[in-house]
């Protein structure tokens, strides 16, 4: 069959200038992203991986950025409904567009919102599984990015780990789990504040990027109202040599 | 010279009936260890390893059973001094003998005591350092050995965590530093009662069995009131294939 008049990528996601498609390598599902703005890195990717979603489950992703987990989530498992939240407008546009040009428009709802008002906006008890790759640095450490949509990504400007723990509680179902990837360094505030939050830390997984090296990622699943025992799974290392990712590395990524 | 006369090494430990005497391959020591009473496992050798004890600095090893840990610590470390407490009248006659064999009467000074009563027994502030192979299950929980003090050294019978905590918090000098052993199972728990305590957990290092493997023990170092930054280390992978240790292990071991 001729593909003559069909449209092209690119016309399907109806790129702007300074965007990109990039292949995720699933399902055939594409991205934009504007390297300007931001980015996805390993961390939504391995996010995407540590989450369990059980078929016909229903997923919230917050801080959903250009809706990289929740794309992933889609191609990855068999949720009835995945929701994602983004605070900034022209992010939660473009992460639209993504959703539209993958077909994805009946499963995946991306909206534009302040994860403060997340439970206003969906109701408590609603979700089986929220995911979140939520800003890593507090806010008033380290340099403040510049360019605005990059710090708010990467700081706690607009949303502190303790909004995006409140706020999971009353979303979730009793029962519901929260996926996060963090840094190892914030372990402690981390686990304590999901923990007065009524999220039991029950499962981790460590993040090294070479075997004799420190960690530099955490992944956890929290579960509202779950008991006290906790499951340290196997490490992900994420090189066996220099530039030459592990297998583990290359089947989360679908190489 | 000739060796004539020359006292044998189980005349030296004064062996007695079902003891025997094992070689630590650290300086020549050797432990006397009564496989009915208690045998030390991995966990005692990993955490001597883990632990920091800088020149000079005093040591203190809580639930010392047979010593393991506070020789170790001996012969790895330049400590100034370095006390045990060991609630098993037995054990601790045991490991008294284990030091004065090895030579050690002037740096390891081995007790029979309560954990719960070590602040009336050393003081406030007085360590630089503490170590503790706590009992890891939970009184009431799980089988009780019969025999009743392998069940004291595996049940938080006589002692729980929280009386480590809370003794080695007033025993510890300010920025002094606890070193532990447990299980991954207990880490939410564990994590929350040192920070209470106002023990800061600081450095974390996972063990696993095999690289693939959930980890089966945990190690980490709490600083009384230190700031919350977490370290987490690359982890300890004990076999590198059925029955073959890997090389790290090796070393730790002394082999």
């Amino acid at each position: 069959m001729s593909k003559e008049g069909a449209p092209s990528p690119e016309s399907l996601f109806d790129l702007r200038p300074e965007e990109r498609l990039d292949d995720l390598e699933r399902n055939g599902f594409k991205l934009i992203q504007k390297p300007s703005a931001f980015c996805f890195g390993m961390d939504a990717v391995l996010l995407s991986g540590f989450a369990r979603v059980k078929k016909g489950e229903r997923a919230l992703d917050l801080c959903s950025g250009n809706g990289i987990v929740a794309i992933l989530l889609a191609a990855k498992s068999e949720s009835s409904r995945i929701d994602a939240l983004e605070l900034q407008p022209q992010m939660a546009e473009m992460a639209c567009r993504s959703v539209k040009g993958n077909g994805l428009s009946d499963r995946v709802f991306m909206e534009c919102g302040d994860v403060r008002e997340a439970v206003q906006k969906y109701g408590k008890a609603v979700f089986d599984v929220i995911t979140c790759n939520p800003p890593y640095i507090r806010a008033g450490h380290g340099l403040v990015n510049p360019t605005d949509g990059k710090a708010i990504a990467r700081h706690e400007i607009c949303c502190t780990f303790e909004d995006v723990a409140g706020q999971s509680a009353q979303l979730l179902k009793p029962g519901g789990r929260l996926y996060l990837v963090h840094r190892p360094e914030r372990l402690m505030d981390l686990l304590s504040t999901l923990q007065k939050a009524n999220l039991e830390p029950k499962r981790m997984k460590m993040v090294h990027p070479f075997l004799g090296e420190p960690a530099n990622m955490v992944l956890l699943e929290a579960v509202r109202g779950g008991g006290s025992a906790m499951q340290v799974e196997a490490p992900v290392i994420v090189y066996r040599a220099k530039g030459e990712y592990t297998d583990e590395i290359r089947e989360i990524y679908g190489y």
